[in-house]
């Protein structure tokens, strides 16, 4: 937890509307955050238990007469590799269960005719799923594309058609471990077994379920959910687009959509731009509809839509502040409870659409993607109607920057081809990629994601990250809340060139794209996995062998920790920002940080301070090099 | 928290192997339960929330200056809500796992063409599932009915088939809260994601959720388990058994089988009878091989072969204490991972035998069902071997009862229909039943099922609560720690019967029954459920009319909250004599306690007076018996 002075310095909008908070004597996260201090240490080392009612347990290392077991006998080992296990399950779970909902939709659009964006991502992807695609409709071939999606998560027997995508030697080492996913909610489920009261005490019998739960995750839920959004929704394709609360505009209609699922997201797009509801805002006084994204629903449409990204996690509260936001509708994850709080300090309406997350005090207008246009529509209605509310307590910070984003797997390659000026084609190929890092030009590649968390000055560890890797030419990619952080600071616009070594700004000035790529929201982290597999499919290596890294320097969520394992069962090296719950078990810790790398290829880095993730990051890509012999 | 003089003066022949404990220096679950004092008042109250790495949290009423939110602003109602909808999903997990087990081993089982007990009973599930049976093999049937099970837990579209069993009303009311289950597995997954950080923050709906995945357990993955068990190795017929420590026998290899799932103690049933093994013990000195079994495991063993119970689950570290057990063979749940530490100290060998539960210091033999009886030969070969390394420091508790048990619900139809002495026959009728409980010999039926807990002095709520019942002449079924604690104070034996009232005493004499029918497993609750269902429908009401309650006085596991939420959902009355980690938020208190009645007809109630306890039901079971008016 950091004072409030940290932020004063940075672009984040932060510091203008934290002070307005406490004018208007509204309590935010760093408010709470400062009240929590001292955090519980058994909780924070991660050796509490509340697996069952003969507990709560906690291991007290620190003194000798403390409890060295729970009360069923579980050691540190025991209580902590549950406790991350069970985490890195509920992160699956939701990433995963959002895939679901995805393939759902797309099921349902099959169903009802309605448009499908990419038939040719579509059909690929029938393809690869040995599915007969000559002579079907495209409506036909999405409910079998979708049927087969939906089965993913259930299937009896088999394992994840994704696993087919990564390498060979990748899906050995899986094997070998007996990780290899099945079906998605069965190996999510298997974790809450094995972590039940007396069943496995095995911490690393434990993380290799864990193991299993994400690459459920990874090369499943997520990979269902961007693949299936991108058929449905239209895969990105390269714009530009504005960044930061600046985005809010004071004689609009304010729309704010939070949250992760793009279901919503979409139709709140048409409705937006429906003439009636244009023309009822001119009614009420406004000059239009102004419809602007946060979080990973603001990932999702930017991507698509070019939808302004208005914030990220710890701005959710302060867009409220502004006093300018009519409605800001959310569906799942990261959307703060104290959301409703803030909402009635002002006129903002809170609107809740998911069956699977209400919020008391928030109004609750269910999203049915039976009915998605008549519900965008009433929704974008409430907002409306609510403008005359607006009192002239607003304040509209001036922090507003515009960078270029758009970096779908099909859209690097797409770019990528233009470093040899060969012509641009959908397939197109890694070869001038794998070139330019072969000739050391580029040194590799780091992927930054993950959230924002009060132990680490909100955004300032991923911007700093990612200036110091693109400094030293390593091209960044981003997802989620780090994408967010890094379109704030500037580092999607031409200008980061300026930033960036000599190696990589010549790429970025040949190809005309930005040192840092925004691939999209947490599930398409996804995206990332499958450019690696393509990458070390074509220099025939595993991912373990790639000159790549990821971080997640301000990670707060259980998802973060599910894509964390994945990322390090798929033989990535990946530096945390901010320490899990694990320090209470030495070999948990030791496992986590080192044992890991001899089974898997991947390990993970605990090291808060974003400069020196950055050089461990740096010298993880040269061993990598040397160890290529490039 | 007891004092070890509680056990003093009871039937469980606890204190002599506690004292002989001491004496080795052996630490026990009471010596662990002793140092963890006092307990975290936050986890109790379940107001401390790790559910994302901005914590932990936790809520701090006592103090007007303690937090009043977590960090992200959830309230005690939103973490208290969520701890206890994981406990359910994981506790559903548990059931639900162990359930598909079964349905895989059917499915291997149909596939080797190996022995299908109840073959009667495989073509009415059948059946009851729309499988043509007409022509087809029993083992083309068994396969068919394990991979439409196998289907349950993750099909895409639809609900469980078991829904169908639950009477009309009871239907209405879980399709008017939109909780009927889906997909066990996705039921189970969908509150990981509703439980994540930022998702669902409203305490009622948190708990729909796990109203849905409980479900999924009961009508769910225990149904399946139970149904598919019977199938499998046969449907309990009621016959006499031997319980407690004093089933060790100084003089044979001991082989004390523990845990939850009937796959592999089925196949110790046979090896221990191989003529082999049997003259392999006898040239290493002893009489013979002696199997006897421990918690749920057990309760499979006794109910299909008469295999003595051993004990329950505060009873397992003093099975390994008596010095004369040779191998502690153990499977999945309950397991306490303190059992190393004691066996060290003895000649015991714990032998680990699945992959989702390993215990450091333990023997790991792999338990494979497709080389059933080569493992199991292989474990008993392992404790016969290790006959010679017994030592002199042995006790043999004296203590051993003798009761009757085996009462599935055909058994009790068949049973129930000796009251009108019509003939036996498979399907039978619960009109006796029914006719006893309308005339008030019977004033209604209760269930006392659940853990031990070191909160209560182990057996002695279970035992005292069923006394006290069954002198009221309510008939009480028990499954689980709570049938091993009834057996052991002799509840199933023909001598229960005097302490019974009039019209209890008349009807267990006349039917040749204890009062206290041993109904299996903590899965075969199902059984429970499906006796209900049918009591229901003969009577044209629905389960929460009925003059019935379920106790669980010594509960400890997740699994039996999931078991007390689906029973609650369910329509029943559920009385736990341990408090749940709920009350640090009033509303959440009152829902499950209160409004839960409204929705469900069922609901908690918290007494850990196992008198006072019993009183309560019979308050309910006369409020019901009023409405009835009966």
């Amino acid at each position: 937890m950091q004072d409030e002075l940290s932020y004063v310095k940075d672009e984040t909008a932060i510091p203008s509307l934290l002070k307005k908070a406490k004018d208007d004597k509204i309590e935010t996260v760093w408010d709470r955050a400062l009240a929590m201090q001292p955090q519980c240490g058994f909780g924070e080392m991660g050796v509490c238990c509340t697996n069952c009612s003969m507990g709560p347990c906690r291991i007290v290392k620190i003194s000798p007469d403390g409890p060295k077991k729970g009360i069923c006998g579980a050691t540190e080992d025991t209580i902590a590799s549950r406790n991350f296990a069970r985490s890195v399950a509920a992160g699956s779970a939701a990433h995963s269960d959002h895939g679901r909902d995805i393939a759902e939709a797309l099921h349902y659009a099959a169903e009802q005719k309605r448009p499908i964006k990419d038939e040719k991502k579509l059909r690929a992807l029938a393809e690869e799923w040995g599915i007969q695609t000559e002579g079907r409709s495209v409506e036909d071939l999405a409910s079998k594309v979708a049927e087969k999606a939906l089965n993913e998560f259930g299937k009896p027997f088999g394992h994840l058609q994704f696993v087919e995508r990564a390498p060979q030697k990748r899906k050995e080492i899986w094997e070998s471990m007996d990780v290899t996913p099945r079906a998605i909610d069965r190996d999510i489920v298997e974790v809450l077994h094995s972590t039940h009261m007396g069943c496995d005490a095995d911490y690393r019998n434990i993380i290799t379920a864990a193991v299993r739960a994400a690459l459920s995750d990874g090369w499943g839920g997520s990979m269902i959910g961007t693949e299936l959004s991108d058929i449905l929704f239209g895969t990105p394709v390269p714009h530009e687009v504005e960044a930061n609360l600046g985005v809010l505009k004071k004689d609009c209609v304010n729309i704010v959509v939070h949250g992760h699922e793009p279901t919503l997201s979409e139709a709140l797009v048409l409705a937006v731009n429906d003439p009636d509801l244009i023309e009822a805002a001119k009614q009420e006084g406004a000059q239009g509809i102004n419809l602007v994204g946060m979080c990973c629903t603001g990932n999702e449409v930017a991507m698509r839509h070019g939808i302004p990204m208005a914030g990220n996690f710890f701005q959710q509260e302060l867009a409220v502040v502004t006093g300018v936001v009519e409605a800001m509708v959310v569906d799942v994850q990261c959307i703060m409870p104290s959301l409703p709080q803030v909402a009635k300090c002002y006129h903002t309406k809170l609107i809740t659409t998911s069956r699977k997350a209400k919020i008391p005090g928030a109004v609750h207008m269910e999203f049915d993607e039976k009915n998605s246009v008549e519900c965008a529509r009433k929704i974008v209605l409430e907002a409306v109607m609510n403008f005359k509310n607006r009192t002239d307590n607003v304040l509209v910070p001036e922090e507003k920057v515009t960078g270029r984003i758009g970096y779908s797997v099909e859209s690097i390659i797409r770019a990528l081809d233009g470093i040899t000026n060969t012509f641009a084609h959908q397939s197109g190929t890694v070869k001038p990629l794998v070139d330019a890092v072969k000739s050391g030009v580029l040194r590799g590649v780091a992927a930054i994601v993950g959230c924002n968390n009060h132990r680490v000055p909100a955004d300032q560890s991923h911007v700093l990250l990612a200036k110091e890797l693109i400094k030293n030419d390593v091209l960044v990619v981003t997802t989620g809340c780090g994408a967010h952080a890094c379109i704030k600071a500037g580092l999607m616009s031409e200008d980061a060139v300026k930033l960036c070594g000599k190696g990589l700004a010549t790429c970025c000035e040949l190809l005309k794209v930005p040192p840092v790529l925004h691939m999209g929201s947490c599930v398409d982290i996804s995206r990332i996995l499958q450019l690696l597999a393509i990458i070390s499919k074509y220099m025939n290596v595993d991912i373990k062998d790639l000159p790549v890294a990821a971080a997640a320097p301000e990670w707060m969520s259980e998802k973060a920790l599910s894509i964390g394992t994945y990322a390090v069962a798929s033989g990535i090296y990946v530096v945390l920002g901010v320490t899990p719950q694990i320090t209470g078990s030495e070999n948990l810790t030791k496992y986590l940080t080192s044992d890991m790398e001899n089974i898997y290829g991947g390990r993970f880095e605990i090291e808060s301070d974003p400069i020196k993730a950055a050089h461990k990051i740096l010298d993880h890509i040269e061993v990598k090099r040397k160890q290529l012999d490039i």
